[in-house]
C-alpha cells in the first residue's frame, strides 16, 4: 500500500494514509457529538439515510451501513463503517438524547459531516469534543 | 420503557439506563484507545472473536458484530453493536496501530472490557483517553 498515495473522491483512499499537518503525523480525527433535543431518535430509516449521506458529505467511502432499532419508544443505534473508519449514532428518545462519533482518518474531513449533521438532526443543544487518533509523537 | 430496571446478565438491559454516579447522570463511558505494536492487525477472524469476548467480559449484550478486511498486508475495522453502545477497532499493520473505542452505557463496566483487549492485543505502547457521554447537568 502507497502511504504516500494522494487522495481523489473518485478514488479509493488507502486506509494507512496517516494525516500530517503542521509538522504533527497522526491516525485522524475522532469526534465525540452529544445532541439534546434533536430529531429523528426513533427513527431508524431516517437515521440509516443520514449517516450514509454524512458521510460521503466529507468525502469517505461507505462500506456497510448496519442499524438497530431497540423497539417503539425505545432508540436506535447505528453504524456506518467507512474505508476511514466510522461514524455512530446512538439515541435515547425517552431522554431526547443522541450520542454521535464521527472517526475519520485519510483525506477527508470529518467537519464537513459534523456541519451535516447537526443541520439535519438540529439540536437545541449540543456538546462537541474532538480528538486526535494515532499520534506520532 | 422502565429507567430504573436493574441489570441481570440473564435479562435485557434497556438502552435508556443512564448511569447515576455520586450525584451525576450521564448515559455512558467512552474510551479511546490507541494500542501501537499490537497483535493481530490484519487477523479478521481473531479480531471479530474477540470484540465480543471483549464485550461480553464487561456484561454486555453483543447484538452485530461486523468486520471488514482491506486487503492482504492491510488493516481490519470491526465493530460490535450492543445493546449498551458499541465497541470499534480500526487496524494499520503498516503503522503497526490499532485505534479502538468502547463505548458503554448501562450497568456494564468497560474497564473489563478495556483489560480484555490490553491482555489479549498485548501493545508495547497504549493511550487511553476516558471520558463521559450524555452528561445531564
Amino acid at each position: 500500500m502507497d502511504l504516500d498515495s494522494k487522495y481523489s473522491k473518485n478514488k479509493y483512499t488507502s486506509l494507512d494514509h496517516f494525516v500530517e499537518e503542521n509538522g504533527k503525523i497522526y491516525a485522524g480525527h475522532h469526534y465525540l457529538i452529544d445532541m439534546w433535543n434533536c430529531l429523528y431518535l426513533e427513527d431508524e430509516i431516517k437515521i440509516k439515510d443520514l449517516l450514509m449521506r454524512a458521510a460521503k458529505s466529507a468525502g469517505a467511502s461507505v462500506l456497510q451501513v448496519k442499524t438497530h432499532h431497540f423497539g417503539e419508544g425505545q432508540g436506535v443505534s447505528g453504524v456506518a463503517i467507512l474505508a476511514e473508519s466510522h461514524i455512530s449514532i446512538h439515541t435515547w428518545p425517552e431522554r431526547s438524547f443522541a450520542a454521535f462519533d464521527i472517526f475519520m482518518c485519510g483525506n477527508t474531513n470529518p467537519e464537513l459531516s459534523l456541519d451535516f449533521l447537526t443541520k439535519t438532526f438540529k439540536p437545541k443543544k449540543i456538546d462537541i469534543k474532538k480528538l486526535k487518533r494515532g499520534i506520532i509523537s
